[in-house]
């Protein structure tokens, strides 16, 4: 589900309409990511991102006005892609498959560059927060279908907050990685999704709870 | 438990010995707080820490070699206060005001800024992401007395993860506000305490789930 890369590259027959202006967009998208992975956000330059891209200066600052934007544009270009969550048969399979999925991104040095230097990114530009904000905010609604089949199939009591389950389950890892900075393992990634699971069993996250 | 320039401020009979040495570490100290909440760690200089602090530029290179061992006996400094977690008399309670110190301290911008700073410096400086890492190893050392607790009372299995357990309920909050940039409040702290003690009760941190 995280900002990589490789995610938001293109695969056959996916190619969405839009011709020399997509792949313009796609370009500079990509000459923004190895940017932030290479200099991170304070070293960004619509300089660098011309060059890299092939695309001229001028035509980067008409159509992004500056870094804040073209960091805001490759973040809205990653939230387009078809990521759908996983779909185990349960409830605590799903989580576990989510779980994993951050210590995979995080496991990987190249898959991790782009989803550190988008948060770190937005630690120095509000335009970059927004974006960040936008992002998550669509990505987790995505996520909540897995708390909805739980509950149809009465694993989860109906009323789960599904907003607060999703984050729940992904938190614990980022907070480890991009904030105690300490190691995350996939034993880690079931150990939380086993919590979670146990805490919407429970009742935790029904809405009089909060 | 959390790293603000309140919490590290001496208070009248805490002072520790040092004197001159640690009155000048304690003021070049607040210039890298302010420094780093004015313009965040690509701004800060050794000249801006020196004029600031009243502490002469060829000291403070001699003493700190320069901003990253700046920020990072900043950090050192900010763990050395007398800090203890929660005493409530039942885990929940306990992990409830441990939230409960997340939402507070983003709840403000001064208490906010100086936890905000250090964790963006840590995505510039693996010297910062390292005095980070021991910084918050050590504060949740701290935080694991609430889990032997819980286990003494028979709230908790004998055996529970206590390292987990304290990181799962600051984590979610952590998350929305320096993750997906998402706002927190005091009854998603509850929320979050709540599905924790769940979890624990449930013994889904019983290390067989690792």
């Amino acid at each position: 589900m995280h900002l990589s890369t490789e995610s938001a590259a293109p695969t056959p027959g996916t190619v969405r309409p839009g011709g020399r202006t997509a792949r313009t967009r796609s370009a500079v998208r990509d000459a923004v990511l190895t940017g932030l992975a290479e200099h991170g956000y304070p070293g960004l330059t619509v300089e660098y991102v011309a060059e890299r891209s092939g695309v001229h200066k001028t035509t980067v600052y008409r159509r992004w006005g500056g870094v804040e934007g073209l960091v805001a544009d490759a973040l809205d270009l990653a939230g387009e892609d078809a990521w759908t969550p996983p779909d185990t048969g349960n409830l605590e399979g799903d989580l576990r498959a989510l779980a994993r999925e951050v210590t995979e991104t995080f496991g990987s040095a190249s898959a991790a560059a782009a989803p550190t230097a988008f948060i770190a990114a937005a630690f120095q530009s509000e335009r970059a927060a927004q974006a960040l904000r936008d992002f998550y905010t669509e990505r987790f609604a995505r996520c909540e279908s897995v708390v909805r089949r739980a509950v149809d199939r009465g694993e989860a009591p109906s009323g789960s907050d599904a907003a607060a389950v999703v984050r729940a389950v992904s938190a614990p890892l980022f907070f480890r990685v991009l904030i105690t900075r300490e190691p995350i393992d996939a034993p880690l990634a079931d150990q939380t999704a086993a919590a979670v699971a146990a805490a919407v069993r429970a009742g935790a996250y029904l809405p009089a709870r909060r």
